[in-house]
């Protein structure tokens, strides 16, 4: 067993979680072992998600549960990087947070101070920061939109629409951010998520390689393919999530490389 | 006191409410005494407005309170003429409704059958409503979503993004609309409100005059003057409302008349 020459190039791989490692709660366990293997190589790792929900100390358990040795320091989830990315373009701040305890917990780790409702209603906030909520609300759309017109930075933690789960396709951040466009009557100023670069150079910088010695391995060709052309890297497409083999061939953007899951990158031949 | 000539030719008139009759809480006497003069004079008066939120009766009773003989036929909100429409274009039906309870008595009364979100969760809708509504949620949007995906029409009662109250400006239909488009891939089947011609032509037939004998009255130039023109009708705007002169100058939409308030309609000259 050994790593495909095409792959040999890489030092650090992006990996995806979602549609790569599991299924909703289901593990794929193949892709578990490839990951040890791959580790074993001594290939960097960063997974990368857009899911902003849980933290990333909630990924390191999760993933050091199905007997793979991560750090917290190799897990990057669109909460953390939107943390990253105020903290360093703009120091520190108060914001108004659309979102779940994971996204709250990341961003008061850099230091951000997150307003109550009636705080941000009264003396408005440096960001507006919007990310997938299943506790999302009439009286938040109106307390992030006024915020918005006074002038606070709007910020995405990603565009998905929808995202699948055990229940079918659920409504995603993107569909929060459409309300609280429409409005505040302007698009967000910053998406940080894939497809946006943003995250991906946020990872890159933590793994500390050059951009040509990574390869971005995910299942959706809208944002994890799509981000890689955005960041100028590679991208492996793997056909163990949402996207079929039918719809790669229609779509115009297409990855580097594809396989039918990361299990593959190894070949049994000598 | 006279009517001035220029509005001597219509025999209906189509009256919004609020930035007309009333600014939200706050009654307009003079527009309450011209419309007194305005029935006296045998023209046929419509309230039509965009707000979903209260019924009918609800309407009735505060003009009535103003010191205004109105009966329930001359009332035309966007609930009302959602219910309407769809009663005349597919008969009965089942619907899942995001908007406050005046929205769900209107449809009730049009004989549509109301389900609760666990039925239609189960079994899917007929018709997904949307319209305004304090209690709006994620787990709203996810219902809603689903049934759209799974083929109910979509409509929307108004696509006001924004509306104006005591508070400040409030996210309005089009905001939950912008949700629940985004989530389900698809833009609303059919919006009845203002500036769609929908509710201009129920309200024109419960009238029963002819479309150049009725002529619109309303604060605002992106619903009232640009509904007027696509249903075909003359319109007045009023600055009592929303618009001020500047907007009026800068807009590329023009009433067909505009007056300071609906009380210059009359004139001291003999």
């Amino acid at each position: 067993m050994r790593l495909r020459p095409e792959f040999e190039a890489f030092s650090g791989l992006i990996l995806d979680l979602d549609g790569v490692i599991w299924v909703g709660k289901r593990p794929i366990q193949k892709a578990i072992e490839t990951v040890r293997k791959l580790k074993e190589l001594e290939l960097k790792i960063m997974f990368v998600t857009n899911n902003s929900m849980r933290s990333r100390k909630d990924y390191e358990r999760r993933l050091r549960s199905l007997g793979l040795d991560v750090d917290i320091g190799e897990i990057m989830n669109s909460g953390y990087a939107t943390a990253l990315l105020l903290r360093e373009k703009y120091g520190k701040g108060s914001a108004y947070v659309v979102g779940e305890l994971g996204l709250v917990e990341e961003l008061e780790g850099q230091g951000l101070r997150v307003l109550t409702r009636e705080e941000c209603w009264k003396g408005g906030a440096d960001f507006v920061i919007v990310g997938m909520d299943r506790e999302f609300n009439y009286w938040k759309i109106a307390t992030a939109m006024r915020a918005i017109r006074r002038g606070a930075l709007f910020v995405a933690t990603n565009g998905d629409k929808t995202f699948p789960s055990e229940m079918g396709l659920l409504p995603g951040a993107g569909s929060m951010i459409a309300a609280i466009s429409a409005a505040s009557g302007k698009e967000p100023d910053i998406v940080v998520g894939k497809p946006s670069s943003h995250i991906f150079d946020i990872a890159l910088k933590k793994l500390g390689l050059r951009r040509d010695k990574v390869l971005v391995i995910g299942d959706r060709i809208d944002t994890d393919v799509e981000g890689a052309r955005r960041a100028g890297m590679k991208s492996l497409l793997v056909l163990t999530g949402v996207t079929r083999e039918e719809e790669l061939r229609s779509s115009a953007i297409k990855p580097d490389f594809v396989l039918s899951s990361i299990s593959e990158m190894f070949t049994r031949d000598p």
